[in-house]
């Protein structure tokens, strides 16, 4: 039976469960639910996640949520193409990525895009300025380690990778709304101030499959 | 070479650490810094750790940090006993389970603790009781989750209970504070509001090897 896939438009986290099925080239049931009709909160899919949220993945009978877990499960599960590393230090070195992204760039990220996206960008311009001022250390450090690299870790696409991407894309996505513009971030463009993450955002874009994970409603 | 555990007292990312170890039955030597000295930010521990952050873990010259990556580098590297399953179902389980843990327990954690730690509870009331709401709902989903059961998943303990457990020791412990009495947060003792999380706790704690993991200044 085919691997389901529930994920929602824009979202970073079932982004990169996406992407982790296309890097592993597995053919997966697309089942995007639209968010602006609840079909998160519908009772067929609180049945699969009881928290009604996106991404889950079902694989025949057995349902996966939380998205390094479902990134984890199909790497364990179909290890032709490892996203994880093959021995414990590499395996180390990738967790400790995703990781970092977990602990000090996705709430951050968080606390600029919603204000933004919900154009609430002037009442919450203290704590918008203050999230900012971390991603700019935090993507100075990423700037760094990418310099003279392809990758995050090692010589191929890992893990790291598929989970940071989708927070530098929502990020970028929300700093070209015109309701940032007069915040003066100084984070966007990542070729003026992080050009390494910016030539890394294109490596990660050239991966094959790539296009099928892009947010249909960002088009 | 031994391994080398970096931690300090009441991290509950330290402990979870030191949990991994006990019940692995691994040897180590431990490094208890003093925060209260900064030893988390000399030059040595920054050699180690740049964001000078507790646990790290020295495996000869191998260095991790990040408590969950840790966890799982000593679980590929000394597979003997397993914490993160053997197949990837009961793997998926596991990290389901340690993602939630994150993504639902910790921040809400450290909103409650911090400010009753730091007798600011009365300026940030307002906060602590949105987050001790938040937590009551976990428990109560904990609570049903572990009602006739050992562990929180399959029969033996995995990194599903190591990651909780400091969690909600620290939550406990914050508690039984003066400076929380005034609160009436209705989440302690477990006992009364959540019996089966308690007696896991008990479970927990009668593990070979828990003692010599408990915080030195709280006892």
């Amino acid at each position: 039976m085919a691997l389901e896939v529930f994920w929602g438009s824009g979202s970073p986290f079932a982004w990169r469960v996406l992407l982790t099925l296309e890097v592993k080239r597995l053919p997966y049931e697309s089942r995007l639910l639209e968010f602006s009709k609840k079909q998160h909160k519908s009772p067929e899919f609180l049945r699969l996640n009881p928290r009604g949220k996106v991404p889950v993945l079902k694989d025949g009978e057995f349902v996966v949520y939380e998205s390094l877990a479902i990134m984890k499960y199909l790497d364990d599960k179909y290890p032709a193409v490892r996203l994880f590393g093959e021995d414990p230090e590499t395996s180390a070195r990738i967790m400790m990525s995703v990781c970092e992204c977990a602990s000090y760039i996705e709430q951050p990220t968080e606390n600029v895009v919603r204000p933004i996206f919900a154009r609430a960008a002037a009442e919450q311009r203290e704590s918008i300025m203050s999230a900012a001022n971390t991603l700019r250390d935090e993507y100075a450090l990423l700037n760094a380690k990418l310099t003279g690299r392809r990758w995050l870790v090692g010589d191929s696409v890992t893990a790291a990778d598929v989970v940071l991407y989708p927070q530098a894309a929502i990020l970028l996505r929300a700093l070209g709304k015109d309701e940032a513009a007069s915040l003066g971030l100084k984070l966007a463009p990542f070729a003026d101030y992080f050009p390494a993450v910016a030539q890394w955002m294109r490596n990660v874009e050239a991966l094959p499959g790539f296009e099928r994970t892009y947010p249909p409603h960002w088009r």
